[in-house]
């Protein structure tokens, strides 16, 4: 249950309103969100309270959300959520293109790709410096030298950077060279993290838990939300089922069904989702045809000689081919890609899907 | 391992060679399949009988093929199988579209609904007679009744029969309605049934298993080309997983997948996929995307009344509307509908996709 | 929704009294089952019918129950279901033990192993004639000769027969020679087939699907039982879920589930449930400890050469060794084994755990 | 790969080797671990440096063993790990018992629940101060008041403290108050967060992540193990699968296969593994006889009136009857209770089952 205040309160009534609620025993957070004045009632509040509260005129709207996920839900916040990271748009219209390698490697393996990058006209590059890895024994990361290197070579060719936070305790060296914060697969539901990522002022791209439902993705989005940071990106990156004939299956349909719940952005990632190469390509198709705001890759100069997930990288050539193909989809649905913008100041006007 | 038996042997020369092979005690199996002339040896056979038998004067070409479905793979046949079902080309380059109710339930429905597919240039209708429900005392079907209605509607509006055969003693019966037979999801590993339907002479769309890795849906494919019926469709229908948000998981995966394995045509049901009405466009859509050669959905005049899975039938209008973003997302990736069609000349000329 | 109607009811009574319902249009089932007389009303019946017929003279109780496993349900037969097996009660205090090789290879093997359950004082032998394979081109059984072997092997060391029937053409052939017909995994939703079963007056034991939910099993039951087959053995065989270490998980918690929703019997079968020799015997004191009703295991003088399943197939001294451990768990949980009842008299006397 | 050294070897003997092994750029850890001198060689390693290394003369035994998991594995440590608890064994012959609340709700409630283990017996306490909840709205736990309650309630009934600790900068406080630091299901694969686990003095006690493979279990504990803490017990919770009738499908074949896989202790929560009181200690019985060597249960003076997993919790008199239990499977399978020793000096004897 989401109570809307108007907009005219000052801040006396507020404060009057607020010790009026403490007063009555109910547990609730305030919050300026997604710049709405609103005000939290939680699922344990009564019936006869709501229709009570209702009444007051200090309330604008009384909304019915889901109960665990209420800022996530799109029951009281109808519009997509789109904001600004570094100039560029992320839950607009046109859908953005993150790639990289799954390891910042060297400095010169990170150059290579940013400037491929560039070529293409794309804004976003990834690479993972701390590495969560299944085994002790396998590369774990350049580390703080990884997001170095990463940072620079976007410097060098306009590009944001996206990369792995991987504990609580790096959250702060990583915002410091990070422009988007992703939180892996396997950390989705380390809930202590997820309020301290609440805290700071970047995006938090989310992974989805590769065992988690979708209400329980949103419930950890609501755990950063409800923390006080409004900029969450989901990413669905293939969910793990009985069949083994590839790494993960990748769950398509949640692109429009978190549409239909919520008004975060939800980016697709074809490369874990599939594990295999040659099937990036036509599932990062089906996730534009299906709805996906956003694609994120992994890529490699040399995808048999990379340190990880070399597997799953695709040569830089049919990274380009995959970025043909996918603006032809996109257009067929009619959107296009977040690197055909002619100008700034036309992106500017149309923010956002209605 | 396929022998492929060159093309100039003549009888008496090739039962020489069967009568040869028998001595060896070697199992395998005959046969003429695709217009090939081809021979098949088992898993069984050891490397020295391989050598030895590739160095003879009859062999055209060895071919290593996976162990357990053989005929099912691409290794020998590289050309995508097309067919042609009573005038309308499966598996070509064209992506065929099929339509109707879960159930039929009577002869004004299933009028009604040929009369909208054809008014959409459309082709084949699906309608289920004999029903496989979960529980005993849900709507069965209507039976031979139900196969009759729909034959007469789709004779009235050009179309093609595909319907559901549930168990080995209605084969004769469902052949004599149907063009296509369905082989539904909780079937695909009822073997013995599969051989029976190996014997006839008319294409089976075979479901796979909400359960079925894909190489156990080829398996299952390969009990019914091994029992000499070369027109197999497979249909993606969603797996169980443990996401419970939708009715199932619709795999798109298994489209390029598929096609990396099999010469089959795989189309996509996302109906049975999604059981969500609202999520059956965005799921078609991705399945052209990635690669699927047809679409089956749940279309019906009324679907709150439907007898039978209305929740996750479409309209007639919201179908009319997928039809056409089918189209536009099909030229994106260089294919389109099977409706589309000026002429059939044109057509058997482009049959099979390279 | 259950009617039991008064025993006192005469014929001429009840027949007016189903005349009567049938006149009001209430679609309903009428069975004596169990012994006892009961009319099934089904989900479809309104609150307001409900209670108007409670108030009828005829009606003894009216029971609530899941709507879509009726008679499968023990909220109205609270009692646990045992029968005889030609003279051997199955869901009584004992535990029953079922073993057997995966398929009968030969007269020869199926008597070394009778002879050995023999031994054991053990009085059901398993053994497959018709064999569901994943592959078309792996054994499929003997067939009707594997039928006579396995008759012949029991009836010469008293034993019962319990073998899969894999098609319902099939049932008669099967029924001849087997004193318990097993459904298999990949059947369960075969709905057909069950009802055809629900005709025959053997027992039927209906192995759990890979893929079923617990309710779903219990509908697969209810489809035996509405077509008027009172005799159902569930067994558990282990579902398919994302680990791949073992070839199914044994879902052990599915023994005391099943109790506290149905009378049915309930077996393990931890063969199949493992697919790895070394784990069946601690998976099968786990499902004793657990409360099932019977054990299932597939045994073989010599494994290694097994034509099919060999390596979940214990030795016959490791299976001797199960049976001594078997007793002590079922001791401990005050239970015991089938093969420790010092007269049949006795064993009449105490035929079903209260 | 795993070479133990020579014990006899002196540490300028031992210094000049891995000075050796360096200048070879060969990657190692170098480990006294279990008492034993040893060094271990990764995966990488080749096998002409395995056939060198092994001919020199400071090495005692080149053990094989898995790539990814060496010191988790039982191939080089073939006893099982036991390890002193503040005088009380875990992982010997004795079966352990831990039980308490989901989460400690007040000093009340906590000393109630110590006082009734006391008067059973039992000697280790478990609860949770730091929760992680689904749902950021939920109940979150006392914190350090928390940890404060159940220490000193152990501390009064000679318990043994098990606690949850659900981030990497909460080690040093929960350290404090804890014997034993739990790793949630959903923190199995923070890598990060583990290697900071291994780097205390305190055992932990690691669930399995709830979608976790075998294989990646002892992964996740190869993290503690290789970081240099050698006490880790594992913890089966139940795995995530398609059937929902129970909120987790508790894996019971992971006890004999972890036995058969690694020398570490493997405890059962058969509390989240079926969410389900009544099923709570079926599942714990069945867990004894399959081999478990510890149970932990979630039980509450009045489960009505958690504030968390109270639908799962036992009440006590319920618990007494599990413990009466279990004592009987645990004779049955010649093992027995931790509360059942007559003497402390007689267990220091038996300290490890053979």
């Amino acid at each position: 249950m989401i109570l809307k205040l108007k907009p005219e309160l000052n801040t006396q009534q507020r404060d009057l309103f607020i010790s009026f609620l403490q007063g009555q025993g109910i547990d609730f957070l305030l919050r300026e969100i997604y710049g709405m004045h609103l005000c939290l009632i939680f699922s344990d509040i009564e019936n006869a309270q709501i229709v009570y509260l209702s009444s007051l005129p200090f309330i604008e709207e009384v909304v019915d959300t889901p109960k665990e996920y209420l800022l996530a839900s799109n029951t009281w916040k109808k519009s997509s959520t789109c904001f600004d990271v570094e100039g560029q748009i992320i839950g607009g219209k046109e859908i953005n293109i993150i790639a990289g390698p799954c390891s910042v490697e060297s400095e010169e393996q990170i150059f290579k790709i940013a400037e491929h990058l560039h070529s293409l006209g794309l804004k976003f590059i990834r690479g993972g410096a701390y590495k969560p890895r299944t085994s002790p024994y396998r590369f774990q990361g350049l580390g703080i030298d990884g997001l170095k290197y990463i940072r620079k070579a976007a410097d060098a060719y306009d590009l944001r950077v996206v990369t792995e936070v991987i504990d609580s305790s790096l959250i702060p060296e990583v915002s410091e060279y990070a422009d988007i914060l992703q939180v892996g697969s396997r950390n989705m539901q380390n809930y202590y993290f997820l309020k301290q990522l609440g805290k700071i002022n970047k995006p938090v791209l989310l992974k989805r838990g590769m065992y988690a439902r979708i209400d329980e993705w949103l419930m950890a989005a609501e755990y950063i939300l409800s923390a006080g940071n409004e900029k969450v990106i989901l990413c669905e990156r293939g969910i793990r089922t009985f069949d083994t004939s590839v790494r993960n299956t990748m769950d398509i349909t949640a692109f429009p069904l978190i549409k239909s719940l919520s008004h975060l952005p939800v980016f697709s990632d074809p490369s874990h989702g599939t594990g295999i190469r040659n099937l990036v390509t036509p599932l990062a198709l089906a996730s534009v045809a299906a709805g996906a705001d956003g694609i994120m890759v992994e890529i490699h100069p040399d995808p048999d000689k990379a340190l990880s997930d070399g597997m799953q990288s695709l040569y830089l050539e049919q990274f380009t081919d995959l970025i043909n193909k996918a603006r032809q989809v996109a257009a067929a649905i009619n959107r296009s890609l977040d690197n055909d913008s002619a100008n700034d100041k036309q992106k500017k006007q149309n923010i956002c899907v209605e």
